[in-house]
């Protein structure tokens, strides 16, 4: 008989099915589905759920399933319905979540005295490891990783660590990630399980290691640990101290969560969404939520508006006595905010995606100049012909000359638009330069 | 002696030092740095040339490096470089390249001649591959997969397996995609090296699979496959056909890829870009080649402003009478166009992000409806009080009255932030209904 049994994994269950089961409120059901469903459907379908509705459902589902799903609900919502059950309970499920999953949890608690006793909670050797992992800031890679790997010495033998190997095969994600140290922890290489599997147990590992260094320092950016696993598409980043010393590492599939959270971020940035969206989803988030997030922006665009209206207002005479003007304002502020925002968004996802560095920030500057200029110039021909030749009859006054104000206006296009487009590249260009978030401005 | 000889990674190379080199003409300098940086920093420097320059290098680099590079360069660039080769060349080139990056080649090349062509300089083995997947769409999970996987029969037992695999453990990826299958090749589940290496040799393979059969049908969109990578924490996702026979894998690094790229075009389509961005980077794309992509929305946007002048135009009295609402007017304007961008933004990326499904489409306008509400009574609040309280003398004309002046003002925000905040998100839903592209609107 095998000592590894086989599995019956849980299976991919269609998200509307327990979004239906939740609305039926019918307890048993619920209980049932989140058995069957993968973690990964629950927590997709936690995501369509307000406050009041989580909590209800958390609040009866087995201390089992709270553990099972501990790694993929919001950190906010398991403290609170652990809060709800006696310690030996909240034991149970602290010590089934992964140290990193673990770590945001205990992030989550404000109070210093709540989060020594979840820590204390734990067995010593997570208590160890948990104490170590908030040393770090939440958005680093030492933030972010996890110690859950197996870390070897240069001088055992492949028999050697293929015997204490056996003993870890039920931990699934640790084999995939083995590391060779030397005697101060300094990591050296990688070794594959099949490298072990295919050679002589005899054979140093050093010897069938690849000798891979590439890591990542624990206090580097959380994104650049995710793109590091992008570029190089890797399994696992190595996280090391200054030293060199193996610490943890960044998995795939953090890499991924790490990059979805950072594009999210920038988009909402580019929409005009303030704040931080945290862990919660949209229908997470309460309607107060949204209007918190994004009113200072709207207020804040809405008085630099009040701009344009001023300056229009100082014109006053002009305006009475050129009324055909007033067709074309709103074009004009319209078409300046449009391709302000067109460049910035190709400035912000270049940057994000790694395709610029600060040696390219003269020739993007100079690139989308010679853009801004062809739009605003192709767009100002453009308007001037149709206000030349297509404009009806009556809409000009007696004695105003139809083609000066169609050389007016088709330079006002040009000058905006290539401001505009111009500025709409700088901004986030200079934030980066600023060592603030490109995204931010 | 180990038969795995240790390997000398490549080691990531900042990639300025490799943009300098590129930047040197120095030809010897830059086969040197390309030798020895990972390829994956090699795509981000040529991320950064432009077309000319890549063409340039690309042209002296030597065969063996083209043939390492083919996997990472853009597919058009390197068609182009092999047209250049004698056909032994390319035949190397070709063969050395993993089966879905080849097809993506392959898809790249216009001309039916060529394709066969090329084709039929690979091994027959490749040949009959290639064929198999130019059959499915570019963006489907077939048109994404590879065939790089280990396919073992039910009836085989461990040690059968092991040794089969042996001979294949030099392919690196093949060896975390082990499937166990039916006689009709049917999925029936999974295997880890490490169970196979860690049973005992007479076990079969099905006892010690995982019968996980999460899958994705081979004609679903990528971006599908994508989030279930994501979703479930996958190393890989097995494709299937209708009839569930196992085709081919989308790995943990194509998802990536996936994720990265339907990203880019959200956010070009919020940003108000047209087109598809295709392979190219930002710096690799011609100054023409962005105002084709960005030049029509910049029109059809410039045109739907005019609607708002025209209307402008239409009050030419009211507004002569009343100019102080020429003050507001931007403001009006731009209110609009930001509050519709908040919530196109939010909803398109909670789409993406597979946080709302159908059920949920109901509840979201809403929701939005609420937002655009309270957020448009705000504004209108602040702004109504600026005008009656704070408002320059002389800038209202004697005989107007003040307060009727902040209650239009302060309505017409309402009204235009509540309906732009509504549409902002009815947009992409309704897109999403009528089964298109939700950002494309």
């Amino acid at each position: 008989m095998s000592n590894a049994p086989p599995v019956e994994s849980q299976k991919p269950v269609e998200i509307e099915k327990i979004v239906d089961a939740f609305d039926s409120s019918d307890e048993a059901k619920i209980v049932a589905i989140c058995r069957e469903a993968h973690p990964g459907d629950v927590e997709e379908a936690f995501e369509r759920l307000d406050e009041p509705n989580r909590e209800a459902i958390l609040n009866f589902l087995p201390v089992e399933l709270i553990a099972e799903l501990g790694d993929y609900l919001p950190a906010a919502d398991m403290e609170k319905r652990l809060q709800t059950l006696p310690e030996e309970d909240q034991a149970e499920v602290l010590d089934s979540m992964s140290d990193d999953e673990l770590v945001d949890l205990l992030q989550e608690v404000d109070e210093e005295e709540r989060r020594s006793d979840l820590i204390e909670l734990l067995p010593e050797e997570k208590q160890v490891v948990s104490e170590e992992l908030l040393q770090f800031e939440e958005e680093t890679a030492g933030g972010r990783m996890t110690t859950a790997m197996a870390k070897i010495h240069e001088d055992e033998t492949v028999g050697e660590v293929l015997q204490s190997l056996r003993e870890k095969k039920e931990d699934t994600e640790i084999l995939s990630r083995i590391y060779v140290v030397d005697g101060d922890d300094r990591l050296l290489g990688k070794v594959r399980l099949r490298d072990l599997a295919f050679s002589p147990e005899e054979t140093r590992v050093l010897e069938v290691a690849d000798r891979d260094l590439t890591a990542i320092e624990a206090r580097a950016d959380q994104e650049e640990a995710a793109q590091m696993v992008a570029r190089y598409d890797l399994l696992a980043l190595p996280v090391v101290d200054a030293d060199g010393r193996l610490l943890g590492v960044i998995t795939h599939d953090d890499a991924i969560d790490i990059l979805e959270k950072e594009t999210t971020e920038d988009m909402e940035r580019i929409g005009g969404i303030g704040g931080e969206r945290g862990d919660l989803a949209y229908l997470q988030t309460s309607v107060t939520g949204h209007v918190k997030r994004r009113f200072w922006w709207v207020l804040v665009l809405a008085f630099l508006a009040l701009a344009s209206g001023i300056i229009m207002f100082a014109y006053e005479d002009t305006l009475k006595a050129y009324f055909v003007l007033a067709i074309y304002l709103p074009m004009v502020i319209a078409a300046g905010g449009n391709t302000g925002g067109q460049s910035a968004t190709m400035i912000i996802r270049a940057m994000s995606l790694g395709e610029l560095g600060p040696q390219e920030f003269r020739r993007v500057i100079f690139k989308e100049m010679r853009i801004g200029m062809i739009l605003g110039g192709l767009l100002g021909i453009f308007v001037a012909l149709q206000i030349q030749f297509l404009l009806p009859d009556g809409v000009v006054d007696e004695g105003i000359s139809v083609f000066r104000i169609a050389i007016v206006v088709g330079l006002s296009l040009l000058a905006q638009i290539t401001t505009s487009t111009l500025f709409g590249a700088i901004l986030p260009i200079g934030a980066r330069a600023a060592k603030l978030d490109p995204a931010v401005v």
